[in-house]
């Protein structure tokens, strides 16, 4: 893993030193077991506790001999128990196959670093809810399919990541629970050598319970749940980081990456505000499948075992967790510093010409318009027809569309054009229905006689000024967001 | 995919009949809802519900007016609400975007289909825990690493087995809960044209509860589990596959997949049996993975929803849930009609020349041999050099392996030679040890002087009867799997 | 596959129609090899291709015959050579293994289908050259990071795509270098019961070379290639999609996709033009991984073969053509009918205040402001601080940032606000920095004397006409775009 | 990466240091390819290639300056140019974007790395010919579906993995083309500060040649390939090690790993010797398959670029060369000590009873029987009884495979039953058929009858000495690997 994507905490549940400590502790604690049971005196626990706590391990002189029996808990087993008494070296190990002690570890390295993940999750978690509150009355276009939709506030945008968030960490939980489980039962997992009853009370003081029907490991798919979770959750923040991405396109960014004042744009582009970290988190979703889809090779093994798995485990776990870690702080930095445009989402409201009502607008004339003779398609196509009149280029602009320039003299023509706009002030549907405005275009259908007939209708129907007081009412945001506080009260109860 | 993978039932709950079915009675739920809830007259729904419950969709109709606008649902909405009289028309489908009917109908689709997958799993967990009971006195070699361990049953294996698909069941369970949430909150999932209370009493009339928090459609993270499940356990059916593929390999096969009498083994070579089911299953893994990493990417989507995700789940969800229940009714198949050769499995172990009970012995003789000065690492060496003292080649074999042969000629006269061996009887390490037979070995470190060490301390500890008792029994299948009636009534509970 | 995504001509080559005509293909090519050789006489050859050739084969009783023996290849045999004479059947598949007669089918099989494709590719490859020529001096901004970057031609962005497309259009070509090797070597590829020079001969026939040195089967490795190569074009279509969608998105779209008058948009918002055919492509783009990765697994199988790779290739390949083809088909078609807006690219241009030329601007200030005391940290700062005067809010923007609204009260007042926005004309960095109009910007660090100073050096520096001239001139498309012509020489010739 | 698997030259040429070096190489050769076109004078670069040659980087301060501005170019930028003279600094990175000294730094670094890989692969490649050499007469049982087959030569096993290796290394040959390209063309890839004569000199420099159509970077299609095939590399040894896996599984192995004469096999079992390079082979194949997914998504990026692509390939790129190069140490460090036992590889073939060569048995009787009034049906369904009556189980094994016991008294009492085996001379189909000895199986459909007529046929066929030689012809090596020599000659040319 580059340094620059390696959290320490993860680092550290990962290192040798960390390994061997969790080894011990299971040694330790399967002697404390027989002693509890009575297989052995008390006293030959507490010499080889004394002796082993006391010493710590020589992670040289470990790898030393690792480098010779080519295995690295029997090379373990050998540093630990050369400190020992010649007459309690039989206690230490015995009757124990490597996986014995590594799985208790194993899983509880797994544990830790899910739990040093939650730590970096809790942040991101309030950060969004800040977020969610704060924006609550913020209005912005919802978009699908890259179109500005309908309103809402950006505040339930927060909403819907944070409950996108939700399933993820749920997920975590899920997966914890496959976590609670170890083994100790020999070399089959058929207890040749170890007792049934202390592999319960060793695993009960390592804090698990035993998974009956292990072979000489734990079977690989309790830790496809992990892997999947960590993955998940590193997807839902490339997710949300893509919209980051989405709204700040400039042009009218509604929001922006933070960016601090001594950092560069681009060496050539002084302007620019790159979306670097939202874009560094999709390269980190991709890495997050790569290591999923490792770990999801590890059920295959063959009977009661071969050891395939313990290569990728080694490399896999370790780089997912770094990976999903970064995900999360990197995403938390962006949104706490965030820089949200108010201002750009109302301006994006604007020149959208009220199509953003266009569904209220459509039901409205369904009902008011029935009674003079506006059919359920007739309405469908009148308000397509005011979306395209409002959106409708002028004639410079279908010029150019229908023939695009052919030299770079037209081209500067075009260019010194475009440099000093007559504004045109673009027309809402809102005004376009109500005034009865309505043109032919040649996108669509509708005859002129049609359209003749719609604007009359429409006439008749803004005669009347109760409806034309409604018709202004369901263009408003309290109207249109009306509903969201359903989201608030159920996600937030606020 | 392929008619020969393709389940009938799926493919049923995959149809586009059962699609529109499902799509109606969303839309049906929603009237009802509004007149349980008195926002419209109960007669509306009555009338609708009549109209569209005796005339079925006109699935050609349907087709053709998808061709025309190019959006599936908004053509079945048009041929639906053409079968309406002009006054319910605008009832039907009122303010609902396209995905509030896809969505409780996606789910109703992957819930029905995990309760057929479900309903093929069932005979295979039964068949599992019937070979289990069955073989529980089967004596086998346990292998890891390929290499023949200790001894088990073969009931024991099959128990493992049985808790590896048990960890993929639970995930489905799991998964199920997943599938209980659903969504009609509209084209932004603010409830701009649906209220919430219709919203609830809706899908609470389909068997859902309302996901707040939705976009435009539920959040693709939810449907990640149920997919991750399905490619899981079959995986699991992969593994357990390799094994039969690894116990079933010519030479002494500990057991084979079931062989008709009209089967074809080979069109070359007519005394083969092939593992042809079982290789197939390696194939449905390979696709299962595929699939999930498919759907895997169906969490990324822009803002409020765009649409990458469904050509995918057109594709990808029917054909996994075919891949998975291919591989639960075909292992099902194997294991029901699989041909266990208890004799081969006895001989194995015969050939094994007693290494099986290797870690018995060493813990019997550091136990009797420390009186005697045998230190820890004497007795592994001792046991080493009895179990290559056992298993030694013979001259003819150490001149083949040193010296292969270099023309047809000297190819002939070896396999002339091996035609007719002469059958060496193998000697047991609980003989040569028993009665001090060792011999040094070049493959190893221990010198002359340490042999005849050895040697003599066996003497003295196996002049003991009561020594030479014990260590005949601790070579006995009752002695070696005395604990497996813990997994038994742990898992079994019998 | 799903029907929607089938395309016919693929379908026909996977068909078990054309499969089975391509075994009896190599049967009979085998019988004419041996009989070239003069093996055989050359009329057992002309009596049974006579009788084969006139009889077609009956699919239904293959079918039947399959049911029974398990061997599709084995049916086949036994249901053509029923068709012969008893004294004939003995050469027919006469010491072939399965796989002889079905490897050259199936690269035949893959071959043919990398020709259907390449038929799609054809007009893709033709439609993006014309779109380049045709928009050779079409201004746009090029994006980088999403952001505004500098100016070029659509023509040129054009280009790009092509050269992408090449690439994987040549690791086609090299994919089907793979696809000119075939085998009839036997039951493990050592030439058992066929003699190497009439697997030669037979393979010359049917149009291949021997692969020396296959097992039962070709190895795999072979066939990841032409996977990848679809994988990869199939990719690259999605990016080009990907870029369509980001310049469609709304508020100022640079293109959309092309859109029928009598399509919906939406069911609730009929303005919408939804981009949903290159979403779908995203879609494909997800498949197709997951077709490769499934395909990439096979190259794992046992010794001489086991049959793994059988049940991924039914169903792995066509679908991975179906896709591709899909891909191909459907991009061709967004491209053809693209609707360009040559006035937007100008519009957004116009927007961006001149930044797109802060490159050259740099280089011309670093250049012209070296004598005046100008460092080059200078003229990076001065750029900068005169594209975050072009750029920066006015002052209700800057409030509404600062103090996002907390209802929906004041969320409606800044709502009207905006519906009647006072439209600021954009100043450009040209004007700022020519009539030296910088002002400090509390988002960076240069402090109020440091303005001073620069705003004195360009006073100085744009005294001078010529400076002024040039400085004009370093603004104009036929400047920024002028080494395109390479770019169209290099790679349209023109 | 974990340590263990981490190759240092490869490290090396993904270390920082090295980055920069090659980052300064082509800035360098930016300026002198600047002075060879005459654009600047010779003596501006000698005087900073002078300098900035002389002055090494300081690492610190490089890392420290990317800490303030996040854009490590650009801190490289600061800290080089920091060393110039004032009047020379703007000659340094002119007119360049970051990826314009990026790309062709990334491209040398994986043709270096390549070239690492490369370095590894050759001892393979030597090591499996000798195999291929030393074992051309060593005769073993080919296998397919892991069943015994037909005879073949394990020189043949290793001429096919050989040639399959083969395959993936023609791919990195091709990769390589890949990277004969970069380029030089600025922030949008249109020349904007860059000559294109400019970049055609520098690249040449650096031994590049231009790619006519990047974005602001190369498009990682191109990098597409060279993943690939070290991935397919990576699988095919994968491949070899399971054949070795396969071939070592105990019992009966053919061949084993190498294992030190200190090596410990497992704690608990000393006898054993697992196969445990062989295994973590595949868990080097597990790695490698996520790269190459993690690195495929990288050609998915936003219009002229976004920066997705970075972190992953900070991570995968190395971690791939890591995995390729230490899998082909791995299985070279295997085959070379690989032990054969060709004396075990005769035992198997003798044990499987003349099936070995029944392929050859059928052609024979299909040609003598004829006469006799032998069908080809007949001859097949003859030799399937002769395999099914030589392999038969007697009836202690038969008793035991239709009842198992049912208690651990039982189980003691088959134990002990099989510890003193009769050991059954094993008779050949060869014999059983000379012989005319068949009889009924009920595993078969043959009635007593039809095997009566089949044993006088065969009497008769028999009686003919000449028949009867040709008959023990057709079982000997000579006869069966007697093709062999072509593949000897195709592939090694001897």
């Amino acid at each position: 893993m580059d340094p620059r994507y390696v959290n320490p905490e993860i680092a550290k549940e990962f290192s040798k030193e960390r390994k061997v400590e969790r080894w011990l502790d299971t040694e330790l604690a399967k002697i404390r077991a027989e002693a509890n049971l009575l297989r052995i005196p008390e006293s030959i626990f507490a010499q080889i506790d004394g002796t082993l706590r006391s010493v710590e391990i020589d992670i040289d002189l470990w790898l030393e001999i690792e480098g010779k029996v080519k295995h690295d808990l029997a090379a373990f087993v050998k540093e630990r128990s050369g400190r020992l008494l010649v007459q309690l070296q039989p206690y230490f190990h015995a009757g124990l196959t490597s996986y014995d002690t590594e799985e208790p570890a194993f899983a509880s390295m797994l544990k830790a670093s899910i739990s040093v993940f939650k730590g970096y999750l809790k942040p991101l978690v309030e950060t969004i809810k800040d977020m969610a509150i704060r924006y609550r009355y913020t209005v912005m276009n919802g978009r699908t399919h890259g179109q500005e939709a309908k309103l809402q506030s950006f505040g339930k945008r927060c909403l819907t990541w944070l409950v996108q968030l939700g399933v993820g960490m749920d997920l975590l939980e899920k997966a914890e629970e496959n976590l609670k489980f170890s083994k100790l039962s020999g070399a089959l997992g058929n207890y040749g050598g170890v007792d049934p009853d202390v592999e319960k009370e060793t695993l009960d003081i390592l804090g698990f319970q035993p998974f009956y029907g292990a072979t000489q490991i734990m079977p690989r798919e309790l830790y496809l749940l992990p892997a999947m979770a960590i993955c998940q959750i590193t997807l839902t923040i490339q997710k949300i980081a893509l919209d980051i991405r989405l709204g700040a396109r400039s042009g009218r960014p509604i929001y922006q990456e933070p960016f601090g004042t001594g950092q560069m744009g681009s060496s050539v582009m002084p302007h620019k505000k790159n979306t670097v970290l939202c874009e560094k988190l999709e390269g980190m979703g991709r890495l997050a499948k790569g290591y999923l889809m490792t770990i999801l090779d590890n059920i295959i093994t063959w009977e009661e075992r071969s050891i395939e798995q313990s290569s990728v485990e080694r490399v896999a776990w370790p780089d997912l967790f770094h990976v999903g870690v970064h995900a999360a702080r990197t995403i938390t930095t962006v949104l706490r510093g965030l820089k949200v445009y108010p201002d750009n989402m109302l301006a994006e409201i604007n020149s959208s010409c009220g199509c953003y009502a266009a569904d209220e607008a459509k039901e409205f004339l369904r009902h008011e318009g029935a009674s003079h003779g506006l059919s359920v398609e007739d309405v469908y196509g009148l308000i397509q027809l005011a979306a395209f009149n409002a959106l409708a280029p002028d004639e410079v602009a279908r010029t150019l569309r229908q023939n695009p320039v052919t030299s770079f003299a037209e081209a500067e023509k075009a260019f010194e054009q475009f440099s000093h706009p007559k504004t045109r002030i673009p027309i809402s549907i809102r005004v376009i229905i109500a005034d009865s405005m309505l043109v032919t275009s040649d996108e669509l259908e509708a005859t002129a006689e049609t359209v003749v007939r719609w604007n009359q209708v429409l006439r008749e129907i803004f005669k009347d000024p109760k409806n034309l007081e409604e018709w202004h009412r369901i263009f408003t945001p309290s109207h249109l967001l009306r509903n969201e506080k359903t989201l608030y009260k159920e996600i937030l109860g606020c």
